[in-house]
């Protein structure tokens, strides 16, 4: 059977873990990698620049798109969609819905499949809202985020003078999630739901009460949250805040009747964030390449694909073993 | 908006979580429950004799059938599905190949769409199955049912001689839930991921002693489990053990590189296994009348539906708020 061929744009950490992820997807090959830089990739696989890519279209089944969601994917989604059937995982909630119409239009144009906003949250998280939903109308969702390393609040701590690196953890709150798990219906703010803990490397001599007080009154990132403060050291910070994990809990309780109540929770404990969100991105690229093959063009979400399209194994597999 | 006109075949359980989940549904209505039995619907809706359903089929949009998956559903479902739109919770394992194959023929016969084996396992487990192999393909997958009341298992104690009346409950071994939960790839024997709890009201002058002993040697049932066997009077077993609780978690576990571990949990405590199930079964009657207007006709399962067929809410709006 021909493997579906995949290649990568942008090379970054979730690369390399679609790179160590593909060994276990023995229905697809890693064929090439497109950098604006000069890479050389882990497996092995032949590298080019990105200017390169269009020319190579016709020996590529599906391109995971691996740059940023700030600027790389609002505008290589679209334009790489109009030659390749792409997957990304564009996370910019609020500006999902202008994504999905950009590469939607691109797509159809030309006869491809773009499937967006795919990893974790916006991903399974998202689907797990939409099933818990839709089976339990009459309730709520709650999303708890962490325990994990936020890059974005990881590098505004950096930015704080007398600041020499630094790592900072999303913690979900206990007494809320256990509220949540009861099947209460709490309105939380921001701050009951999850703190914030950094660990910090000083400059040496440096005000380690003015840098405190710069990040827990840093308004957007940390004014609204409990937030703590540790300083260590850089060989600390090495040794035991090296990995990117994370992970989450997306839970939906409701009633069916007076009284009776269902609790459905969904959690992840992650130890890479991006080599998950890279196992999820390649279940995506087959799916895509089976939506093209089908001719289902255009933009698509995790909720418009049938979760048979993103297994390995034969419907007839499935249906004996797994249901 | 034309609402979705639903009808129950069967009058149990299952069809009064269905009746207490409607009103939740404002897309849809119940228009009718036909039962081989005389029955005053709590919902108020109109009851009829089973022999009449075909009749009414042209004003009905989807059947939820409610019987039992040992002989009603083998038979009823693929007869029905010659003339409705149906949805069952066909939850005999072995035998799910062989009732798609009849489903199927029945449905592409003429036109219809039957949604076979929903529920929570097969069902929401199912589908959990499958996203959890896909996404972290090189890992196990783990199904702890409980703590909750099994039918079949309550009722083996009821016909052991000297007992009035009994509940069963299946409880997972928590050692072997944290084991797993740990990312540990354990084999388990049925003992060490369950263990089994009976709640059994015993004739007066009834010889407990042989009771219990009964029970745990009981093949099948209860030799391979550590079984417990609590004596109750039969007003401690209606105060105390009067609900149908259920739930379970399904766990996947596994690497994306060398020691890179990660732990998906979808977990689910239900205060009344039939009353989720009713919930789920409404979501996927959604999801066949949608089909069916699409043209999209045979037996579905799970696995084959996308996810945005099963809720209210419009596709804009989904990746606008839930995405």
């Amino acid at each position: 059977m021909k493997k579906i061929r995949v290649a990568l744009y942008g090379y970054g950490n979730l690369s390399r873990g679609v790179e160590t992820s593909m060994q276990y997807n023995e229905d697809m090959e890693l064929c090439a990698v497109f950098s604006r830089r000069e890479v050389k990739p882990l497996s092995g696989v032949a590298s080019y620049h990105v200017d390169e890519a269009i020319a190579k279209a016709k020996d590529i089944d599906v391109l995971i798109m691996c740059g940023g969601s700030m600027s790389d994917l609002p505008v290589q989604s679209p334009l790489l969609a109009e030659h390749f059937n792409i997957v990304d995982s564009f996370d910019t909630h609020a500006r999902i819905p202008e994504h999905f119409k950009n590469v939607d239009a691109a797509a159809k144009k030309s006869g491809h499949v773009g499937v967006i906003s795919v990893g974790w949250d916006p991903g399974m998280f998202s689907v797990m809202r939409l099933y818990g939903e839709s089976v339990l109308p009459n309730g709520k969702s709650y999303t708890f985020w962490g325990r994990g390393v936020s890059q974005g609040h990881s590098d505004a701590v950096r930015r704080v003078e007398g600041v020499v690196d630094a790592r900072q953890y999303t913690v979900p709150v206990d007494s809320a999630l256990k509220s949540v798990r009861n099947g209460e219906h709490k309105e939380f703010t921001a701050r009951q739901m999850h703190k914030r803990e950094c660990y910090v490397v000083a400059a040496e001599g440096a005000d380690k009460e003015k840098i405190r007080e710069q990040i827990v009154t840093m308004p957007n990132y940390f004014s609204d949250y409990d937030t703590t403060v540790n300083f260590i050291t850089l060989e600390e910070l090495k040794r035991d805040h090296a990995g990117i994990p994370h992970g989450g809990n997306l839970i939906r309780s409701g009633e069916t009747s007076c009284g009776t109540k269902h609790v459905v929770e969904y959690s992840l404990k992650l130890d890479s964030n991006p080599e998950f969100t890279s196992g999820v991105m390649i279940a995506f690229a087959r799916a895509a390449y089976r939506l093209y093959e089908k001719g289902d063009f255009g933009c698509k979400t995790i909720f418009d694909i049938p979760p048979v399209m993103l297994s390995k194994a034969s419907h007839e597999e499935l249906i004996s073993h797994l249901l």
